[in-house]
């Protein structure tokens, strides 16, 4: 039975997990959102949202469609400054065209920065927009423990559940 | 289409992750367990218990309610020293009014204590009468790597199912 | 209403972490694959295989059946040297004689190596056929980042869908 075949009806669900490391000097761009009053950003492939990355992660192997790495190649430079909401929107769309619907997804950020809970709704908004489906965000800090703790970076946690269409 | 929208009659599946550094002196709660045994707890708002939160923002984020922190406030001092067992009912409670059905949670407890094996029913019990649906629960240790390893903390990782009542 | 009773109709989601140290000298198995150019294994009670112990608790946990240290035993001479794929067969065998249906199992791999994007549809496909379900397979490095980012070990993390059979 391939991993990507919706034939047997079920709900299926995914997981996302990323991480990047903060970067002085970069804009800063978490679940779909610009936080201008931050120094720092986060590095690496595309805009560095851990949030959104997680969550294409979630619906892709959901679907039994591999990694945003697999789907973009981490080198492709159609690619290497998307932003994350639209990442997002092109692997919902990929999602949809092979044949599933997209339930929900969840989301949780770890880390010190930014503060998300008063952006939260905004967030999911922007992310449930994106994905074409409801998106929820959870924030939490880790009192000091790990890199999160130290501050060195963001990480993100995802799941998701897709249905045939 | 909001995050906390029932309407569209799918299950959705939510994710918690949450970490607490142990602190000497005060009591162990984990798991809706207090394990007399040990000479450290588990610092932060409320008793600390990992598992009993991670389930809490599971239950959440499947329902598109936000996080625990935007339930309760991490300064409300109504559940500045709440159990989790005592959060977990409450926030089941929101979770059915707010018209789901709570299917099941799963918990992954990760850390070097305490050794939670010969009492995984009594936790599951515990916390699935909070929960008012089934609450599994496993545990892990990471052989000595990050900060779960070096014995500085607990992690928890749960996933929750909900569907429209 | 206990952990383990399918009577309720729902499907049911599960989570499952894992984590093993780099140890040189060891074959390296991860996903259910041998890594012949990889200089360092995993070390642990059987070869490792962080990905395929990492779906065993998801599944296991979906279910309400513990954890795979409850299932076996870490000291449990049978399985002391157990693959992954051996392990991961056993207990899609124990959830199946429970009652449960597997729908399907996501799994992301968190390290610097092996590279598995290569092999990705080859680990899903050995996966799958030992969870007799579709196993989706996703790979991530954290730049640096955490024990995993330092080349110190490998972490999975897995979620599960079951239905009662
Ligand atoms: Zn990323
Ligand atoms: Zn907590
Ligand atoms: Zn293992």
């Amino acid at each position: 039975m391939p991993a990507d075949s919706p034939a047997d009806g079920l709900p299926r669900v995914g997981v996302g997990v990323d991480v990047h490391p903060f970067a002085p000097g970069r804009p800063m761009w978490v679940a779909g959102l610009h936080w201008p009053q931050e120094s720092v950003g986060l590095s690496g492939h595309s805009d560095g949202d851990v949030a959104a990355h997680a969550c294409c992660d979630a619906i892709l192997t959901a679907a039994g469609l591999g990694d945003l790495g697999a789907q973009i190649g981490t080198s492709d430079p159609v690619w290497a400054g998307a932003s994350g909401v639209a990442l997002l929107t092109e692997m919902a769309g990929r999602v949809r065209s092979a044949g599933w619907r997209i339930g929900n997804v969840s989301v949780q950020v770890v880390g010190v920065r930014p503060r998300m809970a008063a952006r939260r709704a905004e967030a999911e908004g922007v992310l449930s927009e994106a994905c074409g489906a409801p998106v929820s965000v959870a924030a939490k800090t880790t009192d000091g423990l790990g890199f999160t703790g130290r501050g060195e970076g963001l990480a993100a946690f995802a799941t998701a559940l897709v249905v045939p269409a």
